[in-house]
């Protein structure tokens, strides 16, 4: 299938399950004029523990996806593939792809005042070591204090993210942040705004956290209209749902990071 | 590849993961004497959030796979797995199927006095409503209280298990058995055993924990005893290693479940 590529094309947006819908949900609240398809890879959920060749593959199959579906722009909105997978599918395709570290990473360099900022993630993420590279590859002498918080995930999706335990895990996670002179958090994982609240209530007054989904929203708009590629098309804007499968508790966790109901789901097997 | 069977061949288990390997720790126990063939499907785990198709299939490949290197007998290890696939394996397979459910179910409804079992699990594994099935089929009239805990496996991952956070999650999750009569409680997640300290904290004394690699295991050895299919030979018994993909923390989380090393690993793709 091939589609020609307009200013009312879809901006394709990827994770590798639902937590990429609070990213989605910062895109069409910058962009409210630009329809979206959201792909999350619920069969191959999550892809933190996979290795990079894999999650590269992954991420290959979709932007096919994407290319065939005739997108204007792709944003990854998974932090493991945005670290490990990026430079790799900007080299292969045509397509813009943004992924989510370079514009948080240029937007706390920007705001930090004490130049330290700090950084929590899954594992993998900070493994990866993605963002600290990212700092110094801006070269402005930012410390970076990267934190891996592994059971925030599996807190929020049991729906406990404002609960008293929620929080004491955040504080055993957080607390290296109160002896340091941390002024600036970034949130790198899709699923973190959810929990926002019980994170800044642990960590001392003056963090503030940065968002993934606002910084490439920003950034792609940016893109867009440097390109001229704002859809000013009358068509009404969509956005579609493709998953890979669907898992436990799809509604409810869907909901939870778009902020309301999810509709024209469609399942799609790629492999 | 075709391999005659006989009684020094191997035996295959496999589960989404790592969390299999307590239950191969118990059948080496059990069964000093038999070779192993562990299959970790490390690439797709966890199976717990895929569709039972999506799982099924899955499991086929690792089947074809142990049916390519002879084993003479096959252990489902993963509970997501034992509850939607054995009996399509079962009936697609010649060699014999086990899971790691049926054993466990059998095994409390003998030892339970007061006719009420509890059963804790992925939520997966509780949706499924596999072992309260397998209880009904039974037909004693025992009641069975499923209750999923989906904050162990990460607590477990993450090396807490035996915290005052993982204490307190604990509480939550199985406050609802301290009202009923319930004195059995069966680890319906291979993670579990782990964490079976702080799970018998958290309920009254006199409930007896179920372990599903000691239930498995007596099964397994009564079928080959009665088959005449123990390894009578001189060799040397040997367990291999084959995971899908390396994941994060492999060796770390390998031993914590193995309570040693693992040696002899072999990274194969099926898909």
């Amino acid at each position: 299938m091939t589609t020609n590529i307009s200013s009312d094309s879809p901006i394709g947006v990827f994770d590798s399950g639902l937590g990429g819908l609070t990213v989605l949900r910062a895109l069409e609240k910058i962009l409210p004029k630009e329809s979206f398809l959201y792909f999350g890879d619920t069969a191959h959920v999550p892809y933190g523990t996979k290795s990079a060749e894999t999650v590269t593959q992954y991420s290959r199959h979709i932007l096919d996806f994407f290319v065939e579906h005739g997108t204007k722009a792709v944003v990854i909105a998974c932090n493991t593939a945005s670290a490990v997978a990026c430079t790799t599918l900007q080299s292969e395709y045509e397509v813009p792809v943004f992924n989510v570290v370079t514009p948080s990473v240029e937007f706390a360099s920007t705001i930090t005042k004490t130049q330290s900022v700090g950084v929590i993630g899954t594992t993998a993420t900070v493994q990866s070591g993605a963002y600290t590279a990212a700092f110094n590859s801006l070269n402005r002498g930012i410390s970076v204090k990267e934190i891996s918080c592994p059971l925030f995930v599996p807190l929020i999706e049991e729906g406990w993210a404002e609960t008293s335990i929620a929080r004491e895990v955040a504080m055993q996670y957080l607390s290296p942040l109160s002896t340091l002179n941390t002024d600036t958090l970034i949130l790198g994982c899709t699923h973190y705004p959810i929990m926002a609240d019980t994170i800044l209530s642990a960590v001392p007054d003056h963090i503030q956290l940065v968002y993934s989904g606002e910084t490439v929203g920003e950034q792609l708009k940016h893109h867009l209209k440097k390109e001229e590629k704002f859809n000013t098309e009358n068509a009404l804007k969509t956005t579609r749902f493709f998953v890979s499968d669907f898992p436990q508790k799809f509604d409810e966790l869907g909901s939870r990071f778009l902020g309301r109901p999810l509709e024209n789901v469609t399942h799609v097997s790629l492999l």
